[in-house]
């Protein structure tokens, strides 16, 4: 337990509006005092496993290294569902088995991965709803406190573990055109896309994104490129292409939701 | 001032949208910089001192030894109200004299009460209406310092504090039969009542809770054991029996909130 | 990197919904490890720099000396909009120069003040929309790890930023009158006004403050001096003079929003 221990960060769906996150962080301090906890987020759509799985990956790269992410999305709590502990090359990983893992899994490399099942690391009563407070989160202090990764359970196969797939983005010629989905909206109303940064090639102009109406959204480098009120496509910050409206709501302005189908048009041109 | 410091726990009906909690961490950090402050919620129901009660003492275990919580929900603010730090066996709560600690007071056992009097741990200038931040978080602080409790102001007796009662559940029919209450709806529509888990005899499956209107909600031991839809009881993480509807939101699919009443039936089946 | 170090302070238009804040967290968190990291808020009003300028100013006397405030509220990001650090005499601000620390250097001397360019404080790749986790949070963490202020990059002249100017309140009639707005309206209805506390005069009572619809709001001490349900004018905690209603929403009850304009009349009475 050196003084700059690697945080434990916390990603749930339980809302800011009840105690549920506060007690998490008592139990922590409770068993490891001097870790420090961060908030990623609480306010995953409730129960939105797929949501959940593109924040945590997209958010992972910018935590330290060895740093202790307990992430809660979790409708089957109670059932007979898996929790389990994966290891990258970089972090750690606390969560249900139910998808949620999906994105870190397939952006960082995996090396081992174990079953929860050491009741000690666990609170004395767990009850059958609130597994946060009564497994993941002493799970995660035990952990910061220097508990060996082995010591939770037995190994599980990370091939075994539940994965939703992410959408592929699929062309059929020849790379023109690629079709994808929105993947996420965020408060202001941008859309990030299943499209990545890297489908844009230095020098190339795409001629930018349709949506399911015809409409083509141009692609430039930032807000400021485009007039106050109008649409653009963008590289956003996560890496993918993202969806806005200069100053607006573009999830408002366009009608795009979370899971809507677009298409990524290549037609080359110069970009500037 | 140990390094494992116990942490100042905040609870809150401030919301999270105006910068006074925020200024509250500032005054702490300016008197006990090392001492980390978790936040329990900020979300109470304005003015709501016996949902800040029950969300204080049914939190409050969860925490370490020697934690020092600061709760304000405190609509006399600026009146005669005296302020006051408890000191119960396991940890420090200082808050308004208005029934906010009833439920740990209930819960702990209380070792001494002060009332709030010296300027010196204050900060110069109090203002009528800010509590929070000209006195409750500087005594906090200096308590997290070390500054012994006795030097906060004079003793008062616990007794005479006011407490609002928590609804006793009654029986007529030597306890086949409980009337309570709604306690508490958290942000899911799950309802916590006042029938406790002790309640519940091993081997014996009570025949539910009913509803005003008649309906009798099965007890069940989590969600998993309903269809998707379907309402249950079950002995909830708070300790008490709660109503849920899996993956639903019991409080409006069954037109349930906090105050409404309820009765638990005890007539003896075989609990599986 | 002493154990006391100040903390960094993160005040942005974000929300809590999305995981924007806790990136920046986890990207001080791996330059930073030990400063401790607080939320002023993150719900200002959307590109709302008025209101931006306003809470921090209000704010940072609370706040240790050597606190590191990190404010966003950032519609030129992306554009050519200078990002600057401003050392006052007490505390450093790292935000865009668009104003938002106008009410910072009216209230506090100001020592210096730096154009942001060093991108070896900054990540690797800066995107063109979240200089919050790109630049603004790695600058504040290595400020925190003892780099000289100077080192950022050039100087440039305080009275080169640009400000707002926070509404001058003004007489026409020797001071009998004065006219003002209303700043900000916080989560409980509360109004700020332009009027300050210092334009209460010891022993007097000011006639109180007029609508524009022509009702005038008396003075109190405090919400206790009027009943339930009625409206009041006091010396609010924010050293502003604040119009509330006691345990009621007076921007609702009354009307009044951000911008309306009030006058303060201090026809002289007796304060009691």
């Amino acid at each position: 337990m050196t003084p700059s221990q690697p945080p434990i960060v916390l990603m749930t769906d339980f809302g800011l509006q009840d105690s549920y996150v506060g007690i998490m962080k008592g139990v922590i301090a409770g068993i490891s005092p001097l870790t420090p906890v961060i908030d990623l987020t609480h306010c995953i759509t409730a129960q939105h496993i797929p949501q959940g799985a593109f924040l945590l990956g997209s958010a992972a790269p910018y935590f330290p290294e060895g740093t202790i992410f307990v992430a809660i999305v979790d409708p089957g709590v109670g059932t007979g569902r898996k929790a389990i502990v994966l290891e990258t090359e970089k972090q750690i990983f606390i969560a249900p088995d139910n998808g949620l893992l999906s994105l870190v899994m397939k952006k960082q490399q995996v090396k081992a991965c174990y079953a929860i099942t050491n009741t000690s690391y666990m609170l004395p009563v767990q009850s059958a709803t609130f597994h946060g407070r009564d497994i993941f989160s002493p799970v995660a202090a035990h952990l910061a406190n220097g508990a060996e990764l082995a010591t939770v359970g037995n190994t599980v196969s990370p091939e075994s573990c539940i994965r939703i797939e992410f959408p592929e983005n699929s062309t059929s010629d020849g790379g023109r055109s690629w079709k994808g989905v929105i993947l996420y909206c965020d408060i202001y109303g941008n859309l990030v896309t299943s499209f990545t940064g890297e489908m844009l090639v230095e020098g190339e102009k795409p001629a930018g994104i349709r949506m399911e109406n015809g409409r083509i959204l141009p692609l430039h480098h930032t807000y400021g490129d485009v007039a106050e009120g109008e649409a653009l496509a963008y590289r956003g910050s996560s890496g993918f292409l993202e969806i806005a409206v200069r100053n607006g709501n573009a999830s408002q302005s366009l009608g795009l939701k979370t899971g809507d189908r677009i298409t990524f048009l290549r037609t080359p041109g110069h970009w500037g």
